[in-house]
């Protein structure tokens, strides 16, 4: 999104932001949409016909408090990327972490559901805290504040640059549980990207915001389908990198189906009017969305026969 | 409150509303609350020790979407609500009314843990509209708008006032499944109250704002419980309303626990500004809060060996 | 809105609600919007090429907080319609009370842009409260809470009701300044309707909700523009009585302008969902909104070389 | 704030970050805050009696859209400061750019009331497109959206980015009014920090986050006063930067006034449940905050005699 299309020597073309076009390069140009100008814009021209209804229908649905959500759909969505090998791209913001939420989201990598994890500083960090402390932002599972909590992500940060990174403090028992130990016993790769914010950072987080953006494209390229958590600037940031549509093994395209979680209809909305008019809103509390969601896939896969690895690491010689 | 203390003839203090005040009644009058002009304010004396933690500690946190919600707890209160005797009055708006948060409201009425239900004309039409046609505000369960969609609640209210009430269209079978449905079959008493906004109304709606408080008290002042959800205008009339403490068989006092749930931290806010300080909130989706509550309170009863009514009226000769 | 279409027996058509029509009516009966049955629904009929731009325009476009708010526009869309001697209906939540804004609802009364005002019992409470006492809700005009201050709006209740009505308490000079004084002093007449929230009531609230609502109708049919600030309730309320059409003197019809003045996007976004198409969102706080407008109705006044009425009421032999 | 207590060789205290602290650095150590393991904390120390009343209770008052804003008070704090040759650091979002409200944030550049200016890529970007192309985020200054005009902005950076920075941009006159174009003109030093969600960047834009909150913290240590405006990212990562007090000539300390703008009770709670307590929280749309702010603060210039720089750089040669 907001890139140049480029004509490389090959006669293939190529999208690029404008930092990498370099001088000498056969970029398209015009002001114009409609082919006065050589470019002609049709947003809407792989979609078939929209009356169709289905899954389209409720895809572009406006986002609403008001409107029932529809968890089925979404159930079966996500087991449908997960038996074509499709790459689920999760994008949480720190809202992700508490309490229920983590058990729901480590219980989405240990079973398959989460192509790569794309995050902040804080997920990490405050995850890395429960499994240390047993506290998130220094509060109990319950909500409560303890006393000298206040100071304990600041503590795990420090276990981890002392162990060099995320993985090493796996490994050295440091950390034991989680959305990040299940990343990385699982091999689902994450990419933590740095802000202003952030207090540390973790060894592993990438402070440099372009550079970062490279690496979420990584897995953005990849994508086959989006879910946005509780978080305004990733998800704006994966919404401008996201294709529109995934190619389907036949040359045929679908849509990207994206989904957008947040506490207000604002975020969703921003989204569209940034461009990732796919995105369909769910207009909840992120902690609320996890556990339903989970819960819908489980009795999907039940319903299928289909067992589940119940938040255990079940297998002898373990999951690597 | 906002109301008068009136010492009676017979030497007993009656808590009274402006309009209900007659002349000659004796009016305690005072603006101090320090005891200089007769009047002492000691708003915690009944609580105890503020540090002694548990379930104080939880109601009086601050309301925020970034804390965890403790449904557990939640649940075992209800249950305990249930268990005692207790009268729990439920307060909801319309978002209540959609798919799935719909068969939740039915279960708890079914499962014996809703004492009154105090609402507005919408979540009796919606309901009823799904009743009869399968829809709410036109939408399907999966929130996708049906063709004439918009005129079905209109439809539903006319087949209820040509049976002349809620209970009575029950009887004829015109409502057969759903939130009235239940308050009818197993004796729960509602109050509907009227608003300028409404369409209609049934004619079980009371569309005076003055008897509307009046009955609605018949019940407030019977709680021992509250949960108000998705709803700005009743859960601030009913805070007004309710007690603050509950008195037990011995005599003691405890808190009257009070859930309030909303999209955002706003309303509880304002419940709190406008003096119902235990109010505790969960800042979510009503119909995500009302399908978690259910699913902890299974799982508690289970644990606790109790079956439930699983959403099926079962026992031969009817339930009444 | 909501309502059905009655042929009478002199051929006229009429509009009415489902509690009006009479057995023997002639009612237009359809369930399809495409003329199959004998109704055909056609929105847009009545506004012309909808690429015209200018006013319709911004009337269409989607509500954000991101989008600039044009004062000038609305400025000039108020002096029009005090100029062509319109009626602009105003509809206003407590909110507009609060210190500033209550000044500037002055000013527009007094300037002749009101043409009829609907609200609540709050908002005639806490202006009265204010003229008495000085305190809105008990806060001073810089949001400071004082001592006893809770009180103050039912002792300002109290009085209004031993004078009998809004009107006699201004005549006895009880009332001496602010929005329900300068309705009184420049005969613009208020609809105030009960809620289930209310306070009091005062003695001119009407506390039945249908009989509040053929009040309110009265102004409604013949409002030219609408002004709906920070209330859900009646916004929507009025909203669904508006015609979405004002017929000129030439016959000819232009849509019924509509603000509705938010700090969100939820309450215009409901509005537009439950038929009032026609309304532009300003996402801001109503005190910001009221001063601002004020101040480009000001400008563009002085522009035009009009004096106003600076908050004073002028001519000598009085105002009425 | 989240950082270590450093006693340095000379005897000197010093708070660093974790990842400044060196082995072999003495740092205070302490799980307790009673001073039983020798850290004493005691956050009101300095505040003297809470009961004074005046700005302190202003400060402290709770978050709310229902209260009263008091511009009166903020006007006069901004012109204080200016007087007493404070350093007011405001951080500012990307709404700040429409319309009037770069109008207005400019006239405050221009008359001598921002100390520095902390903000991210968009706010630059948007401004710079509206003073080449006369529009923000595409749009014109009364919001509507013009053709092609989604693409001006990346066109706006790819000239900056041809000048070489934005001082050469205007320099060279491709930049010619507004918010960094005034910056540059009266040596208003800015930080643009960068994140994963901008285009470009532009040349300016730190793109490495430890790197910018480097340079963000040059201003916060001098701040003498704060004012952050409609952004969560920058507020947050400011708030954690300020320190809570300034300290007066004499010696003696005063809470550093902090003013934190947002369309919702939001961000101003996350700023104080994060540590930044004396904040004091506007809940508005930015644009009109802005406004108003002006507009009390030249009342308030005109009452004690004071000229402003109109909008206008108005001295032959030049400002610089």
């Amino acid at each position: 999104m907001d890139s140049a299309l480029v004509l490389d020597a090959a006669g293939e073309l190529w999208v690029r932001e404008g930092r990498r076009v370099k001088q000498g390069d056969r970029v398209a140009v015009g002001h114009k949409e409609d082919g006065s100008e050589g470019i002609y814009v049709h947003a809407s021209a792989f979609l078939g016909d929209p009356g169709e209804g289905g899954e389209f229908k409720f895809m572009t649905s406006e986002v609403s408090r008001e409107k029932p959500i529809d968890y089925s759909l979404m159930a079966r969505i996500l087991i449908e990327e997960r038996d074509r090998g499709g790459y689920p791209v999760w994008v949480a913001g720190p809202a992700l972490v508490h309490s229920r939420a983590r058990n729901d989201m480590t219980w989405f990598i240990q079973n398959g559901f989460v192509g790569a994890l794309l995050a902040g500083n804080a997920v990490a960090v405050h995850d890395i805290e429960a499994s240390i402390f047993n506290t998130t932002l220094g509060m109990t599972g319950s909500g409560e504040a303890t006393t000298g909590g206040h100071g304990l992500h600041m503590r795990a940060i420090n276990k981890v640059r002392a162990a060099g990174s995320i993985a090493k403090a796996v490994e050295q028992g440091i950390i034991t549980d989680g959305i990040m130990y299940s990343c990385v016993k699982h091999d689902v790769p994450f990419v933590l990207t740095g802000s202003i914010r952030d207090d540390g950072p973790l060894p592993d987080v990438i402070t440099d915001a372009v550079a970062a953006q490279d690496a979420m494209k990584q897995h953005t390229k990849r994508a086959t389908m989006a879910i946005l958590i509780a978080t305004a600037l990733h998800a704006i940031a994966t919404g401008n990198m996201l294709p529109a549509f995934v190619t389907e093994p036949d040359g045929s395209l679908r849509e990207l189906a994206t989904i957008c979680v947040d506490s207000s209809e604002f975020v969703v909305s921003k989204l569209k009017d940034r461009g990732t008019h796919q995105a369909f809103g769910v207009v909840t509390n992120a902690q609320d969305f996890m556990h339903i969601l989970r819960l819908y896939v489980e009795r999907e896969l039940d319903a299928r026969g289909l067992a589940t690895n119940h938040g255990r690491l079940a297998v002898a010689g373990g999951v690597r």
